[in-house]
């Protein structure tokens, strides 16, 4: 299987603590890394993963609040000093160039490379990225400000050609692709022969969803329905529900029950609040409803 | 003695890596904090380094530079977080409120506290901060961009008065503050008692200075002339001497060298270039010049 990672850069809620860093997360696939949302310490937590800076060519930011963007600056000056050419796409709600170019012109003067902004509407979901390999979409969420998600699948692949029967058929090579993307094959006697004796399937898609930061809000889990590996917000416990709703915040156990309820195949939780000093307790919270739960860490990698 | 600490927060230079955080240091004197320039990272590191938040009142910025000022808005939106009341007041060259306050418009809405900017003029040496026990003055330094290093210096304090004396002499009480302040004792009977009789000198004053980032400029030493403790930027090994010219930053050896000039009684060098994987070698560098010299290095604490 290709590579599909997912890289925890940092899990804190706004509140640094000694234990966390602010939001930031790398998606790496087949080495093409994606960057979803970018707290202060990002660019020292992506240094010490050791992905190399020059596959990350967009960053996704859900939101406009300082523990998701505050890296920022930091990062796309370092990326300049490091004699960067690629463009860099940041992808994020409306409000985020007005707010940064001024400060990109004063600091970042003379890069060698360009930063591009593209901005989304966050009500509904819009595809923002799309490659050979993959999909971004949002995830409409439900935060004090303008927030989504971001499910990234990938594409389904062709399926793979079973040598001996195309040899056995004398099938010509520039019939192959469309016999790859599902065709039959009519032989020059008229026999129609079946795509499935042809061919055996691709591996099935995989899909990442990451949900932060969100109050409750079950109506997500249809559009994340089935994904191999779910990060949702956890920022408190259920003693907390009152202070969750308060600050459009999700409990441990209301996201678990997302995961339950869109079959997911792995929850990991994170966005923590600084006070829980032991997140066990959220971690015991979920897996009371949603068995496969694991606990967000710095510099933490899950293989999907 | 009363406390005069040094903390560091983080002594790399432009680029991050693995080993250092961007600069960031704090003053502490007699439990009042001063934080010298604000890296990205800086308000992880002040958690770390235990100091009371509450304690800092003041930050300095040398100059407008990322490595030195990106922290600021983390360290401000934590402080609001935190509920704070007291005005923070932050020295810098001119252009940071500019480029900051659309900032704090947008990201620090309706915060607890105020944030007050004082910028001055880097050309000539300003006395930028003053209360009961100490001045903080900049120090002209040579740069791409305006800069300036500063000067903590404890004020005198008065003489100790020798109590057994005082009661020989019946002084009363309300001579005392004169006599502590250097005032001879006239008695009734008209005799003048010199003060040196009636107290005893209080400790010296101590005094810090701080260099970053700056070309090797010999001229500094006369301002920094005697004080307890130097801190220089030590970018570049001098085998990179064109290197450090071309981008305004001293060798460790002329960091060595300013020391030397200025008969400090310890050096503490930092702003390592990330190329130096081993820091042993600006060091020994150092060292041959002006023996007294440490390597500055992330949550060291060094008292005056």
């Amino acid at each position: 299987m290709e590579k599909f990672e997912l890289h925890i850069l940092g899990c804190g809620s706004a509140l640094p603590t000694t234990r966390h860093f602010a939001t930031s997360q790398v998606v790496n696939l087949r080495d093409k890394l994606f960057m979803i949302d970018c707290g202060e310490g990002a660019q020292m937590q992506l240094r010490k993963s050791r992905l190399k800076f020059s596959r990350l060519n967009h960053i996704f930011i859900s939101h406009l609040h300082g523990d998701h963007c505050f890296g920022l600056m930091g990062l796309i000056s370092t990326f300049g000093l490091l004699g960067r050419t690629a463009e860099l796409h940041i992808h994020s709600p409306k409000g985020l160039e007005e707010l940064f170019s001024p400060l990109l012109a004063f600091f970042c003067k003379n890069m060698s490379y360009q930063v591009v902004f593209h901005e989304f509407d966050t009500k509904e979901p819009v595809l923002i990225y799309e490659d050979r390999s993959m999909t971004v979409t949002t995830i409409p969420l439900q935060h004090r400000i303008p927030c989504c998600g971001f499910l990234f699948a990938e594409k389904p692949r062709p399926n793979h050609i079973i040598r001996e029967m195309i040899d056995f058929y004398q099938v010509p090579v520039y019939e192959l692709n469309r016999i790859k993307n599902g065709a039959d094959f009519v032989t020059r006697e008229g026999e129609v022969i079946a795509n499935d004796r042809l061919t055996r399937p691709s591996e099935p898609v995989r899909k990442y969803a990451y949900c932060s930061d969100t109050i409750y809000r079950k109506e997500i889990a249809r559009q994340i329905a089935g994904v191999d590996l779910l990060f949702h917000e956890a920022t408190f416990a259920q003693t907390d529900l009152a202070r969750a709703k308060e600050t459009f915040h999700t409990t441990a156990s209301q996201a678990a029950r997302i995961a339950l309820d869109a079959g997911v195949k792995q929850l990991v939780i994170g966005h923590f609040s600084a006070r829980y000093e032991n997140e066990q307790v959220l971690l015991e919270e979920a897996a009371t409803v949603f068995p496969n739960t694991i606990l967000a860490k710095e510099n933490l990698c899950i293989n999907l």
